[in-house]
């Protein structure tokens, strides 16, 4: 299991990346897994030094440039070909790693992907997806959650598929709930969006569609999956996250409540390409870096984009 | 002060809203105010009796028949004229009431108001405003919440000018902080609607627009009154009330966490018709039907529905 980092990506970069991966190879779970530190060298040894960690810990791949938060994505990506962000699709391209993970720029990391490996034949537009916390111990995924602001009907119904997928794979779920976000329970409701996708859902045989889902059916065990344009899922994940920043400060603390930190996740999958990737929050903290890497090497093992190749090519 | 009531709104009715009724009477911000309680005379009058209230402390208005909450609205509205609902808008067009409140069907609620009080004279669509707690110990207001899922750029912008009126006049803050709900701060970012209602609310001079807000800025001090479309407002603010169901049986409960409580509201204006009307939550409890009464005559006392009038009729 090749996993590549992208060292300079994140509000704290090289600084928390690094020291996420430090922590990551503590971690049983990334047992047997390489990390590839990519991004400014000097800089780079620089942190491990710092931490004490000997340099050959890590696959170390030089790349010069970095992509800033505010960069223009498609204009980063095609003029900054040494960006960490560039060379770790490379890796990936080349199949040099299993999984990218990087916390810069998502608009970047989108591109990126479209650019190199590329969107599964017969997928409209990949999904981005996000976590969200159950009150029964587990998350849900709901997406998207920012790669499509706008979305038609169609690509619903392959988030529908794609979430499906991912959820079983990765929580060992058979046959997730699959649930349509949307105002009101009868299907007449919501927007011609909504209403146009809940018919596609009920009539796709491969998903357990449970019906429209409302803003307070997420935490309980209604829903394993729910599917919504990225305009949507944005403004709930992120309001999800807020209730940690809301919560943890008055010592309202509980495994639930743990659950809201992003953090506790570390990442969000782009699913619908030819590749994992794992998106990490910008603020990103090592704990967080090392959350994700977890996240990556759970979503590499499970063979979810290979699974997801298949079922639109078989 | 004449506040009508629909005693027949809501899975608890008639019995909860008597009960909050009579609860409402007994509290200092009601004083002075008739309650006229719209239903089944007999099932009200008994309700009364188990409380041991005098009927004569309010006037009844008798109604034969309730509109369900399954009904479909347009229909329910123009087939039943002795409906709670038809009837409490009869009193409110006729001037007998200053206000008008109901926890029953919100499709038939909005129907209602459209066909007989009507809406204000150059607003395109009326609009629902939600109440959502901020940590600084006030509510901010979200709308549209549910009166339109699609929404024109136009029709936001309007949503801009009415929810600034009603923060300003019910919250006694001038220039209330409007924001442009949407998944990233540049405005460029979002759905092609956000996009051009971001450049209408830019150019507006009668409201303080400080840009586009994320999920995450609701609870803080960045905003006052948020902007969206019905969709996305109806999701927030169910997010927002789970967020109550799952705090409170953990004991994770403050001044902060209580606001979350739908009840603690009690309901939701109609801005931009002629008349002063707030739908109430389907289950709401005495207590939540109390202060839907005490919203109710902060928003008639306000005088804001005339102000709304005068804003686009001057």
């Amino acid at each position: 299991m090749n996993i590549a980092l992208d060292a300079m990506g994140g509000d704290f970069a090289p600084r928390a990346i690094v020291e996420g991966a430090v922590l990551a190879l503590e971690n049983e779970s990334s047992e047997g897994a390489t990390i590839t530190l990519i991004g400014r060298e000097n800089e780079i040894k620089s942190v491990l030094d710092d931490l004490n960690c000997a340099h050959d810990k890590f696959n170390i791949v030089h790349a010069d440039d970095v992509i800033e938060m505010g960069e223009h994505p498609t204009k980063a990506i095609s003029q900054k070909p040494n960006s960490s962000i560039a060379v770790g699709y490379g890796l990936l391209k080349m199949g040099k790693a299993d999984v990218f993970c990087s916390c810069g720029n998502t608009g970047a990391m989108l591109v990126g992907a479209m650019f190199t490996v590329k969107a599964v034949e017969g997928v409209i537009r990949p999904g981005i997806a996000g976590f969200f916390p159950k009150e029964i111990g587990r998350y849900g995924i709901i997406l998207d959650v920012g790669a499509n602001a706008d979305c038609k009907p169609d690509v619903l119904g392959q988030f529908a598929d794609m979430g499906s997928i991912y959820y079983e794979n990765i929580f060992g779920v058979k046959n997730p709930k699959i649930g349509l976000l949307n105002l009101g329970e009868e299907e007449s409701k919501g927007t011609l969006l909504t209403q146009a996708a809940h018919q596609l859902l009920k009539l796709n045989k491969n998903i357990n569609f449970v019906g429209n889902v409302e803003g307070r059916d997420l935490f309980g065990d209604k829903v394993d999956v729910v599917i919504c344009d990225g305009f949507t899922g944005n403004v709930v994940l992120k309001l999800g996250e807020s209730i940690w920043d809301s919560m943890s400060p008055r010592g309202f603390v509980d495994d639930f409540v743990k659950m809201f930190n992003y953090a506790s996740v570390g990442g969000s999958p782009i699913l619908g390409i030819n590749g994992n990737v794992i998106i990490g929050h910008g603020v990103s903290t090592p704990e967080a870096v090392k959350n994700q890497i977890n996240l990556a090497v759970k979503t590499a093992q499970s063979g979810v984009s290979e699974k997801i190749k298949e079922f639109y090519n078989s």
